[in-house]
């Protein structure tokens, strides 16, 4: 992609145990795009092995704070005492470098940047079935019978969200599926709206 | 694609000489699609090796204006003392089917189709430049200097048509074009509006 024209935010949303991480995963493994993470802000304690800037942005409380009376974040939560937020302008910057930044957030916190971004693109991932979300929560095996029901019943309320977003994708396959978010992603940047400044030289001179 | 689904209308559309028919025979060569044509019907007298519902519908000047009368055009135009339009009913039949049905003609007949069908997907082919458009058209050869200079005077106004369309594709190359065709049909599968049906169950039930 060319280096001036501006990337896209993407935002990867759906239910818990839906694939979200999976699929991101294998979108960034194909070729033939320019899709970047976007760096979470946070203010839990920064773990051996972490670097500041490259798994989170590690700030005090106070300086969290500061930046959510600024709006400074696209979305944010306080999880177990910590925060965590997504920083806007981080994000502007790498869009307006030409990068396309991926978003990987919760329902709710997806519809937070809705409410802040309006050129988003906003992904809703779903599973094939029932049966395949429940069975995915699962097989994990990380988590107990009552914590699959609970994530079961979010999945439930979240997915009476679906038609607040752009675009549905079924993760019936997880190539198939990250395939088909770049073939959105190409196909957004052929919008008119986004595009047609592009041809300026094209639509407005004489030949 | 499976048969349940309804296809797509592609109105594949742009000033003559961009390479409409070439991007047009590229995608039907992709793999991976289930691209038809929309026969067109005509009043001209059928020629030799011609076959009725393939080549066009062939009809008479009566029949072709009572179905004008009958709103059964997408579009047509006369053209010499004959009539070309596109039948509305086998373009719906098509599509019922669950074929993609790619129309491929001139930019008034594409504005036509769009009063007339909201959910068709609309695209704007561009050349690279005014002088790859120019060259285009004199490389033919089978159109002289007057030809060439008619058509490029028709082609300025028409692209400032193109924020009339949904999508710019700029034909640098064929294959690419083509391919960002296919992205933007499997994009708009995958919209919210669109697709939202098929996960009624979903988003209807308990899990």
């Amino acid at each position: 992609m060319k280096l001036n024209e501006r990337g896209l935010l993407i935002v990867l949303s759906g239910p818990s145990g839906v694939g979200k991480g999976t699929v991101r995963k294998a979108l960034f493994d194909m070729d033939d795009h320019d899709l970047t993470y976007s760096v979470s802000m946070t203010t839990r304690p920064m773990r051996p092995g972490e670097k500041d800037g490259v798994d989170y942005y590690f700030v005090s409380k106070e300086e969290f704070k500061k930046r959510i009376e600024d709006n400074g974040f696209l979305e944010y939560e306080e999880f177990f005492g910590n925060y965590y937020g997504t920083p806007k302008d981080k994000v502007e910057q790498q869009l307006d470098e030409g990068h396309e930044v991926v978003l990987e957030i919760e329902v709710q916190g997806a519809l937070k940047v809705r409410s802040q971004v309006k050129d988003a693109v906003f992904i809703f991932l779903v599973p094939p079935s029932k049966k395949a979300l429940s069975d995915r929560l699962i097989s994990r095996g990380t988590e107990n019978d009552d914590t699959v029901s609970i994530r079961l019943a979010k999945a439930e309320k979240e997915f009476k969200l679906a038609h607040k977003y752009d675009y549905i994708v079924v993760n019936d396959d997880v190539y198939n599926a990250a395939d088909r978010i770049l073939a959105i992603i190409r196909a957004e940047h052929a919008k008119t709206e986004r595009s047609i400044y592009k041809y300026k030289s094209l639509i407005e001179g004489d030949i």
